[in-house]
C-alpha cells in the first residue's frame, strides 16, 4: 500500500473533526420557516434550548463541554458559500422555481449562527441559544446533530478498527433487512418515504450512506431527504414543511386567551401567503390535535395534508380522515405525513392500514439514521439513540409552550402549560412513552 | 475529496488484477510436503487436475478461458522473494527452528510454477498440470484460489457499489454471528480453531478479513492459518500437516498389491524422518479409514494425532478414539483435527461431543472464507461456494486413486478404483453428499 504522506499529514493537521461543515446541513423546513420569520418577524427575540427527554442518559457526562464548544464554534465559523446560494436560488423545490426570494437569498449570504450559552448547573451543562428568532431558529438542527454525533463518537471511543468494521457491517445489514421489507411493501401498492433523520443521526457519513442506500434501492418511492446539503450533493429532492416553533412563538406572543386560541391558524394564514401546493401541510398537535381540528376554520380542510406528530400514527390518521369526511372532503385526495418515531414495523402497519383511503408519506428519522442498538460487537448501550430535542422556550420574554397530544412531550413552565390546557382543552390527549 | 491522480492512473495501468501475488499465498502443508518430495522423489512425474464436484455449476461457462490464462500466467511469473525466503528460513514453525533445510530454501529461490494445460472438450475446458511432482504439487492451491476468485468476480460483475457494500456488510455480520457462537463455545471449555480456507476462498482480501476477525476476537484459541503469506503478513502461526497426494502417489507407484497396501504407512515412515511433534498427524482416509486403522503398524498409534477427512466428523472421531483405546493409548493425549466441510453447527456439535475425551482442533475452510450464499441484495446463486478440488491423477504414468470414506469423493479410473477396493476392502465406507 502506498503511503500518501501529504494526505496523512494534512488529515492530522485538523484541530478537530468538524461535524457540521455547511449551513445547508440542516432540515429544509428550517429554510422555509426562516424566510417567513425573516420577512414577518424580524424583531422577535427567542431562546431555543436543548432538552434530553431520555432522562436515563446523562448527556453532560457523555459529552465533554470543551469538545462541544469547539464543534459549536466551528459551526459558527461557517457561512453559506456561493455555490450553495446559487443552488438555493436556482433549484426548483416542490416543483416551484424561486421558492426563496432573491432578497432573502442575498440576506443569507451574511448569515452566521448566533452565540450559544452553556450554563453550568450543578455538575452538568445546559445548552441554550438566545437571540433574534431569525438566527436562533437555525441552531436547532446543527445543535442536535453535533450533540448526537459527539455522543456517538464518545460511545465508539476505544473500539478497535475491527469492532468498528463489524458495527457498521451489522448496521448496514440491518438497514438492508428494512429495505427488503420496504420493497415488499411497495410491491403491494403505493409507498412514499423520505429521510427525516438529520437531527438524530448517528453521524453525517452514516446518514449519507442511509440516504444513498434508499435512493439506490427505492427510487422513485424514496422521494427525498429533509437534509438540504444531502439533497444538493446527491441530486435528490429536499423535503419538509414546517415545525412546532411557528405556533409556539405565535402563541407565546398572543396577548389574550382568544388570540392564543387563534394562534395556530394565524400561522397557517401567514404560511399560505408564502407557499402553496404540497407545502400546505399543517402540524395539528402543537396544542392538541383534537382542539386544532375542532377549532380550525373551514379553509384548513382545503390544505393539501397534515403531519400528525405525537399521537400514535394510526390513531392520529383515523382522526384526520374522520375530520376531512365531516368537512365534506375526500380523504383520498389528502396527504398524511407520518414522521413521529416511525420504525419499520409502524411503517408497514400504517401504510397497509391506510392504502387506498388516503395518501400516506413516511418521514423516517431516528430509526433510519441512528439504529445501532445491538450492532456493537461488545455491548454498548451508549450507542442507543436518545430523545433529544431543541425547543423554543421564550419569545420576546414570554414563555413558549407546547402541549402536544402526549403530555410527556409537553414543554413550557407549569403555569403556562396549565393556562394552555385551559384554553385549548385536553380532549384526545394521552400519555405515551417517548422512545425517540 | 482529493483526487489522487497518480494513484488513480497507476491503478488503471494494470493489465489484470492479479489474484495470486506471492508463492507463499498457498497452504503451509504444501511446503512441508514439497520439502519431502524434493528430497526423496525428485524424479517422479505427476499430473494434477482440477475437478468440480458440484456438477450443477458449469465452471467453464462462468469463467472465461482467456481471463483464466492471464491469471495462471501471472502466477507463473512470480518467484519467492528474498524477504519471503529469509522468513521461511528464519521463522519457527510448530515451535521448531529451521524446519526447512537451507539447501531446500536455496532451491526455492529459483522455483517457478510449471506450465499448465487447458484442454478443450466439447464446449468447455479442463485444466491440468503435468510435470515433475516437485512442481505440479505447488499448483493445487493457487489454481483453486484463482478459479474460485474468478468465479466470485464473475458473480459480482454488474453489481453496483451499493450492492457490493451490502453484500460484504452482510457477510461480515454473518461471520460475526459465528464468532459470537464460538465465544460462547470457548467460554464453556477448550477450543482450538484455525483457518484452512485458502483454496475455497471468495477472494484474497476477504480471506484476510476473516483471518483478522478471528485473530482479533478469538486469540489464543484461534491458533493460526494454513495460508503462509497471511501467517507472515499478520504475524500468525502457519498451520497444516500433509495431504492425500502423498499416499496417492506412493500407492500409484507401488508395484504389487502388497506394496499398495503398505503405501500409506511408507508415507508415514518417510514423514517422520522429516518432521516430529504436532506435525505427526496422519490422514487416515485416502483408501478408507477402517482399512487404514486395521492395517496400521503399532507405531502409528504413537503419532500425535489424526485428521479424518471424509467420514462425518463425529463418527470418524469416535472410530479413532476406539482404535487408540484398543491400542492401549489414552485418547485424551491425542489430537484430532477436523477440517472436512466444517460449519458453525458441526463445529459446536463436535467440540461439545469430544471435550474432555480428546483434543479437538478445527480447520475451518469454505464455511469460513466463502459463505456468501444469501448475502447478495439480489438473489445470486453464483456466489455459492462449490466443491472444487485439484487432485493428482497419475504418477510416472500410472493412474492415481483416492477411495476416501465417501465413494462420492473417490477419484481415479474405474478399473483402478475396483482394484484398490479389492486390496483395501470397503469396510466403513458410506456415501455422503459432498457439499463443499
Amino acid at each position: 500500500m502506498t503511503l500518501d504522506i501529504a494526505t496523512r499529514v494534512y488529515n492530522h493537521s485538523f484541530r478537530i473533526d468538524p461535524i457540521v461543515r455547511s449551513l445547508l446541513d440542516t432540515d429544509f423546513y428550517k429554510l422555509l420557516m426562516l424566510q417567513m420569520i425573516w420577512r414577518l418577524h424580524g424583531s422577535v427575540h427567542t431562546t431555543f434550548e436543548v432538552v434530553n427527554r431520555t432522562t436515563s442518559v446523562k448527556l453532560d457526562t457523555l459529552i465533554d463541554e470543551q469538545e462541544l464548544r469547539e464543534q459549536l464554534d466551528h459551526a459558527r465559523s461557517i457561512r453559506f458559500d456561493t455555490r450553495e446560494l446559487i443552488w438555493l436560488a436556482g433549484n426548483s423545490f416542490y416543483g416551484t422555481k424561486q421558492i426563496f426570494a432573491p432578497d432573502f437569498v442575498a440576506w443569507l449570504a451574511d448569515f452566521q449562527l448566533p452565540e450559544y450559552e452553556i450554563v453550568r448547573d450543578g455538575t452538568g451543562w445546559r445548552l441554550t441559544f438566545p437571540g433574534p428568532w431569525t438566527h436562533t431558529t437555525m441552531w436547532e438542527i446543527p445543535a442536535l446533530s453535533i450533540l448526537n454525533e459527539l455522543k456517538s463518537r464518545g460511545a465508539m471511543r476505544g473500539m478497535s478498527r475491527f469492532e468498528l468494521d463489524v458495527l457498521y457491517a451489522r448496521a448496514k445489514a440491518r438497514l438492508w433487512e428494512k429495505i427488503e421489507r420496504l420493497r415488499v411493501l411497495r410491491a403491494e401498492g403505493p409507498l412514499k418515504i423520505s429521510d427525516f433523520g438529520t437531527r438524530r443521526r448517528h453521524g453525517f457519513l452514516w446518514q449519507r450512506w442511509c440516504i444513498e442506500a434508499l435512493a439506490d434501492t427505492l427510487s422513485p418511492d424514496f422521494v427525498g431527504t429533509s437534509n438540504v446539503k444531502m439533497a444538493m450533493d446527491l441530486g435528490l429532492e429536499a423535503v419538509g414543511t414546517n415545525a412546532h416553533e411557528l405556533p409556539m412563538v405565535y402563541a407565546a406572543l398572543a396577548e389574550t386567551d382568544e388570540a392564543l386560541r387563534a394562534a395556530p391558524f394565524r400561522v397557517l394564514e401567514d404560511w399560505q401567503r408564502f407557499y402553496g401546493g404540497r407545502l400546505l401541510v399543517f402540524l395539528p398537535d402543537a396544542f392538541g390535535t383534537t382542539a386544532f381540528l375542532r377549532d380550525a376554520p373551514s379553509w384548513v380542510a382545503d390544505w393539501t395534508g397534515a403531519r400528525p406528530d405525537s399521537k400514535p400514527p394510526a390513531i392520529a390518521t383515523e382522526e384526520l380522515l374522520t375530520w376531512w369526511r365531516e368537512r365534506g372532503v375526500d380523504p383520498q385526495s389528502k396527504l398524511v405525513i407520518l414522521s413521529d418515531g416511525m420504525d419499520i414495523d409502524s411503517i408497514e402497519a400504517c401504510v397497509r392500514q391506510f392504502r387506498g383511503r388516503t395518501n400516506i408519506s413516511i418521514g423516517w428519522g431516528t430509526n433510519l439514521t441512528n439504529d445501532f442498538d445491538g450492532c456493537s460487537p461488545t455491548r454498548n448501550d451508549a450507542l442507543r439513540a436518545i430523545s433529544l430535542v431543541c425547543k423554543v422556550t421564550e419569545a420576546n420574554g414570554r414563555p413558549a409552550v407546547k402541549l402536544s397530544d402526549n403530555p410527556k412531550k409537553s414543554t413550557g413552565t407549569p403555569t403556562e402549560i396549565d393556562r394552555y390546557r385551559r384554553v385549548f382543552g385536553t380532549e384526545g390527549m394521552e400519555t405515551q412513552a417517548v422512545l425517540v
